[in-house]
């Protein structure tokens, strides 16, 4: 089969790849309807996260059940499934409590599993999902084309995005912003309304994002950043600050960003990949400025997102701009790298 | 009247100062009936925080009101009345949402209020509260001796102990691990407790400490601490790790111990204040392990705890192991720092 690897920075490549068959008896194959391009996948792509040999890469997948293995009982072959970014057993203390990311037995896609044994890829043709019966959520039948981007897109940004709110407890009537306009920060503005968020904070410079941003339903847009973007978000609150802010992006400026657009009391809910943040915690101590979130248990959320993009009350297909043949998946990591693209669908 | 300063490191004298009057007409002056050292004040006298000039010290105080300003209506002459460790005005939009150390007209003891007249400190004779009607809770009558203690642990430990737990989340049937056995670590246990945690491990090597967590409804002492500690709640908890732990000392080694007992998911609540302190944002974002806490806003907690205090509910003043003539507050001094008492209360 063919399935995308990084060999280095900037240098993405698809190949020739043996095909992935059942290994163990809680295994399911799936063929690869669609997958995408994740923000953290241009972590190693620039550079940022070293890459010491070739290796597949891409978790964000959905596809049709083709075979599953003797142990597998809550899937069948024709199924079309959701896959989370990571894989899990949802029978373990951590997965019962809902942080299916922490599972005993769970892991992520690209490398070897718990056993030894390769997990594909999600950008390929097929991947060999573990633990299938605790990972793969199926939908009733399979979906319109139509359907296939929001379905996509609760593999990963919209649970994250989902997560995000969740862990800054957003409300209903609350003030709620949002630190990055990436395809998960898009998909936090969405889930903010989703909660019944008044307002809703974007904060971004970039014209289709915005519009991406106020189609999911934020009120305001604020292009500034800093502590600029910071001024700005007290002067629409009365000097009060906001109830919640969704931190989307990772680095140590956003971070405090966050914080400083934050009333008293509030939280900061975090899911983009720290990289060198430094939690200020004396700040926080003076104003009871809280943190929740981390790596998003999409799988903890997943089917009642899917019955909500289902029914119609969710729509977080909008992120992907770009939609690329698998054979093209450099061109769409370079339109991502380059901000040309939000987010960037692969069809195999 | 005889007030309490601090004039350097371990340098603690009674001295006689003007007598507090009536200065805004929203203040009342409160004739001490008992204050008490916190552990915070042993930051001064110990030198890692600077005394650049002698200060009024103290802000844990309970009292009878002698005379209030003309704007002051909720509170008369005679009231027995908690004041919590810092005032506030109760009205503003932080004090709304239950952040009332946050207070646009608040502050501290011991130092000048927004209008810059001198804020008596606790350790005194008597007290000028600014903000009163927000800020001090009255009994509905004069309480027997008896009751004193627990009514005086709420002006601090126990309403900071409460927020660790309520910022952790605690919930009933939890196991709940509390580090610190100073005053407000023992406050936690007894918070736990109330709130129907099911296993309330304390990390406590000092014998009369652990007797005080037991008798406030811990079901297990640890006296181990660091990576041993973690070692030995891992242990108890089958390897999942504690649902909350509430640190509730400040330090970067007990909020590292914190972290590492806490299982995926888990809140940390804190409520020590941090000195030192990294948090571990990239633990945390793997293991989804957050942070919540801060200075506590006892005033949020302070009418509820109150009526458990006078329904025999909560016992909290048994962290009360000496008491001392307002004359002798250095020997209290002395008797905390050197862990020879838990805490101190100073009969003025």
């Amino acid at each position: 089969m063919k399935a995308t690897l990084i060999h280095a920075t900037k240098d993405i490549r698809v190949e020739d790849v043996p095909d992935p068959r059942i290994v163990l008896p809680s295994d399911a194959l799936v063929r690869v309807t669609a997958s995408c391009v994740c923000g953290s996948d241009l972590w190693p792509y620039r550079g940022i996260n070293e890459v010491t040999e070739p290796r597949r890469i891409g978790h964000e997948f959905v596809g049709i059940v083709e075979e599953v293995g003797s142990d597998v009982s809550t899937l069948r072959t024709g199924d079309f499934v959701i896959a989370p970014f990571t894989y899990s057993d949802n029978t373990c203390p951590h997965c019962r409590a809902g942080v299916q990311t922490a599972c005993d037995q769970g892991g992520g896609y690209g490398s070897p599993d718990p056993a030894g044994h390769l997990v594909d890829g999600g950008q390929g043709e097929w991947v060999r999902v573990p633990v299938a019966d605790g990972t793969l959520v199926a939908t009733p039948e399979v979906p319109d084309e139509a359907m296939l981007p929001s379905l996509l897109a609760l593999s990963d940004v919209m649970g994250t995005g989902w997560h995000a709110a969740v862990s800054a407890r957003v409300q209903r009537g609350q003030t709620v912003v949002v630190v990055g306009d990436g395809a998960v920060g898009l998909c936090g503005v969405l889930a903010a309304a989703r909660m019944g968020a008044d307002r809703i904070v974007a904060m971004s410079r970039h014209t289709p994002r915005q519009e991406v941003a106020r189609a999911f339903g934020a009120t305001d847009v604020i292009a500034e950043r800093g502590a600029e973007g910071v001024a700005a978000v007290l002067e629409l609150t009365d000097g009060v600050g906001a109830d919640a802010v969704l931190e989307c992006v990772g680095t140590g400026e956003s971070m405090q960003q966050a914080f400083d657009s934050l009333r008293p009391g509030g939280f900061v809910g975090y899911v983009g990949v720290p990289h060198d943040v430094d939690v200020p915690i004396g700040q926080m101590f003076g104003k009871n400025l809280n943190i929740a979130g981390g790596i998003a248990p999409v799988r903890a959320y997943l089917e009642q997102l899917r019955d909500d993009v289902l029914d119609g009350q969710l729509d977080p297909g909008k992120v992907f701009d770009l939609t690329l043949p698998l054979e093209q998946v450099a061109d769409g990591y370079a339109a991502m790298d380059e901000r040309r693209a939000i987010k960037v669908m692969l069809r195999p």
